[in-house]
């Protein structure tokens, strides 16, 4: 596929640019980016793997930058079906993916980016974030657990990290996965009919169900509060989970194409090492 | 594929079973199975990258095991091509990749199993060392650093340390990656001659192959010392690269196959959850 042949600037379409609140109930989840089916965005869909691909070896070579990308969505928005599809593009040595579930103990004993900053990417390596440090922004906003100068607190402490990590070359990719409320329900009906998703079902699935649009408010708030020319938001439809793979691939290998990345220079005088290969090639 | 297929039993070949010295000088870097040509070896190879994928997944949601793979093999023995080209078959979701390089300051104020612990992988994970405590009995042996005896001591420590890793349910699986003099100097040279590969060049390419032969009798002590049941040592034939990635798929797959992994049953009450989920789709 030729540059020319993208049917659309994901990127472009999916940004939260300013701090105006998104308003998610606006953003259509069930949106296709102009392709009719799976079928029609699959040559897309692989163009921008194959760029993935290509990008991390330079990233990686290079270890200079870092790449994280923080992965958020409601229950069975597809996080995990993110990595399996599209970030599995990337090379394991240079990726490192990270759950963030319960704190342990240990974890809740220190402040609630302590856990995080520890698994931020070190340059050449890309850091995959499954939940993040925005589930401090939302689960105890919905249940009431934080006031709201706590949580205005948390929003800024996060800017400030989020700040850090980019001025130390970490370019951060932010992706909320955006899935209806029936969507939700078809795809937890879908793992109850297949017993090799059965362990995936928890409680939580349906008494979390219940504050779906205070869940909706608390994202809406923490997107506005977070999103940032360096680390920015991106709100991706994701009813298709074909439209999702698509989108994300594509805002992923866009940022990292403009970096420019290359191959770096090699560290050693190649004529000098070239000199010693032949001498070594004749000696044998 | 059908497993009948199968030409020859790589775990057999080339497990280093009793703690005789292997002789590696004794084992083709050549070998090719049997297959005359990459082509040949397509079919087989790919039906192992398919099993390795779906057996990660089982061992992902069991939580209960977990598997360590050790890379070790002289410069452009290919470990960095195994990860690319076989263990990229593993979700990144997962897996975790240790690349050990010169230990940093803080490393070498500890035991040399310090750091090589705290990556071990967790119950469901894959841990992959790039390099491992492997190279503090064959670096500063070949450089005489240490005496036999802190050696020994070493290899003892080794046994202890994987043998409490298995205990703890992490299978572990030992890959010497084994290529030829001449085959090392050809890759030296690919890499001379690719830009992209330039950055790649070390000035500790020519000098450490003056050690050839110390590199070869270091590893075998040590892999005689520790091969173990429980963490054998496979000597993989890797001077053809596509026959390194037949071995050790199949290698791999068929220790996770002989774990006999499923997915686990669910956490819940599937009944109960089901009636919820029947309440959730009348409401909506």
């Amino acid at each position: 596929m030729s540059e020319g042949e993208r049917i659309e600037d994901y990127r472009k379409r999916c940004i939260i640019s300013s701090r105006r609140d998104p308003k998610l109930e606006k953003i259509d989840p069930s949106y296709r980016g102009g392709h009719a089916s799976e079928a029609s965005a699959r040559a897309e869909t692989l163009h921008y793997l194959h760029m993935l691909s290509h990008q991390q070896i330079m990233l990686y070579a290079s270890a200079r930058q870092a790449l994280l990308i923080v992965l958020q969505g409601l229950d069975t928005s597809g996080k995990d079906g993110t990595i399996r599809h599209v970030l599995k593009a990337f090379n394991p040595q240079g990726t490192a993916v990270t759950a963030f579930n319960v704190p342990t103990a240990e974890e809740r004993a220190h402040d609630f980016l302590w856990r995080i900053h520890a698994r931020a990417p070190a340059h050449g390596w890309i850091g995959i974030f499954n939940r993040s440090h925005y589930e401090d922004v939302l689960v105890p906003v919905v249940h009431a657990q934080i006031d709201r100068r706590t949580c205005e607190r948390r929003y800024e402490a996060i800017r400030a990290f989020e700040e850090l990590l980019a001025r130390n070359g970490t370019h951060i990719v932010k992706l909320y996965l955006h899935i209806s409320k029936e969507e939700q329900l078809a795809r937890f009906g879908a793992r109850l009919d297949d017993p090799s998703r059965n362990w995936k079902i928890s409680e939580a699935d349906y008494t979390e169900r219940a504050y779906w649009d205070h869940y909706r408010s608390a994202y809406e708030r923490a997107i506005a509060a977070t999103t940032t020319k360096k680390a920015p938001w991106y709100v991706v439809p994701a009813d298709h989970k074909w439209f999702r793979n698509l989108a994300v691939s594509q805002i992923i290998a866009e940022t990292l194409k403009a970096l420019r990345l290359g191959y770096p220079k090699a560290k050693v005088d190649i004529a000098d090492v070239r000199r010693r290969y032949h001498a070594a090639s004749a000696a044998r």
